[in-house]
């Protein structure tokens, strides 16, 4: 029996490969767009929001752009009233639909922010109202749980990114390969099940990752925690190590995901070792050899450099999650209690 | 036997006196420093971090200044090179020697941001290096769980906003009226043993706040985590509806907290009421009438306006945390695996 969720992990490879033909002509147009904005303002919920967290950092690394992650009460429940000429606002929404977003990205261009939304539906209010709409290509999504609609998301933030460096077409290489990574890691399954087996065993499991690779870290914990039902916790490096290591112990699993260069990959496995050495279990995504041979259960990552690892990054933790959903005898294509479009507000 | 943390946490309406003492009278310099500033970036890591987030909101709400929370790795890691010249850079950390904020300090320096550092020891790397140190009167603080740091560092922030608001002066009544709230919630306890008591059956805990009291809900989870060795979940009432409400259940216990006013204590007390119906325990701290009927335990907050009452909304829930702590055989002023300067990397 093969799951809808299933199905849409394993079509991401076309989908971030629809979506790039899509989004990489619209380069001239977002640099035009951006000229004159000192800042990036992402605004989300939920998956979306992991999506805005690697933007965040990709924008800021890669582009030089001051960026910041939006906080949608402070439009719709304070109505703060301040200048945004010299913002660029990027709303985040797979439906394009979901009220807050809609009402946030509005209070953005009332202020005098330029708008782009990234959707996966170009007919939706949110692509409408915006001054650019970057429209994935990710197709109708019918699993609860967002998959091939997160990794367009970051293949949109990343062509956002890449247009807007000093040095604009430096992430297309690698974003052109990169459908091919995330094919590979499907196909080969390098120690999905073994991982699986680790984490049906855990207590309390704790996924962490670092920089642009913590929004990797925050989304397989959602996930994990809406498909398989269980209470996760997705930390930064740096939050875990001030208060929650204190809780790890022998039946705590740990989730590390890194990527196989850039600054961070180190401490991700010194991190490894010492969470080891407090008797966790941990299950390493991607990283370098050090990294991968500090884990317990090493799991295979993309083969992609740190600006773009997170599109391959995140396919093991799918496979992850929809294989430990079926192996408790849940449904991973409806969770309970979770809708598609989510309402954050009933008024 | 009285800990150490208790005689701290007794000590609040002292602290916060005197830290409004010093501060107030630097609203002034402050409004200098900040007068070309577009932009206000926050500098924390931990417990300083949880502060940040009510900064953060405090700022735009209360100020109307685009603020955001800085990620150290940006800077210490990455070394992102950027123009900083429209920024106000605000350190927090109660020693003034956390490694990574220090160098994070000395980066915003050097891209052009002008600098203010909240810190317990005027005489720390952090203090000398700002342009003007905010010199917290917490006094020494011997028990790991930082309380009386804590909400000193909320008065700084709090004073920051008061100066760089459109009409200074505002939250100058409140906050002086803070000490005599704090006072009064600590003598009069009301709620903390049956809340203490509900908490000691919990298998899962979060705690949920929204906006300006976002951080504090943060806070206390770090508070239950690090003194309880508990695994809790601080989560935005936002983001526990998208995804993480799915696995609420009997075994849940939610700690709601909520200012007695503003535009979100009616949707805390929705969610309280949401929450109740699936099962779950509800602890409620603060809030409005409507939302203590609405939580199984209601736990006396502050007589404060929204923009200050976080001050007074930590207080019951760290006597909550130092009771726990006592109730499980733990010792709160030392919890395990935690020392008071947290060295986020080895090298």
């Amino acid at each position: 029996m093969t799951t809808q969720m299933a199905r849409e992990i394993a079509a991401q490879p076309e989908t971030i490969a629809a979506t790039l033909d899509a989004l990489l002509p619209l380069r001239d147009e977002l640099r035009r767009l951006a000229a004159d904005r000192r800042q990036i303002l992402l605004i989300a919920r939920g998956t979306s929001d992991n999506a805005a967290v690697y933007g965040r950092y990709l924008l800021e690394v890669h582009a030089g752009r001051g960026a910041q992650l939006g906080a949608p009460s402070l439009a719709t429940h304070y109505q703060v009233r301040r200048d945004l000429s010299d913002t660029l606002a990027v709303s985040l929404s797979q439906s394009g639909r979901t009220e807050e977003i809609v009402a946030a990205q509005a209070w953005a261009a009332g202020l005098g922010a330029r708008t782009v939304a990234i959707t996966n539906d170009g007919a939706s209010p949110l692509a409408w109202a915006a001054d650019l709409p970057l429209v994935l290509q990710a197709g109708e999504e019918l699993a609860v749980p967002a998959t091939k609609s997160y990794s367009a998301q970051l293949v949109a933030v990343a062509v956002l990114a890449d247009a807007l460096a000093a040095d604009p077409g430096g992430l297309e290489g690698p974003l052109r390969r990169s459908p091919d990574e995330v094919g590979r890691l499907i196909t080969a399954r390098a120690g999905i099940d073994e991982a699986i087996g680790r984490l049906e065993q855990a207590d309390h499991i704790l996924v962490s990752g670092r920089g642009l690779v913590y929004g990797t870290a925050l989304e397989i914990a959602l996930k994990l925690e809406e498909t398989c039902l269980e209470p996760v916790r997705g930390l930064s490096y740096a939050d875990l190590r001030h208060g929650p290591i204190a809780v790890v112990d022998e039946d705590t699993v740990a989730l590390l995901v890194a990527a196989a260069d850039g600054p961070l990959v180190g401490a991700m496995g010194e991190l490894a070792r010492e969470l080891g050495a407090k008797g966790a279990g941990t299950v390493g995504i991607g990283g370098d050899r050090s990294f991968a041979s500090a884990c317990a259960i090493p799991v295979a990552g993309p083969d992609l450099p740190e600006t773009v690892a997170p599109l391959g990054l995140v396919v093991p933790a799918q496979l992850i999650v929809e294989g430990l959903a079926r192996r408790r005898g849940l449904d991973p294509d409806a969770p309970r209690g979770l809708q598609k479009v989510t309402r954050t507000d009933r008024g």
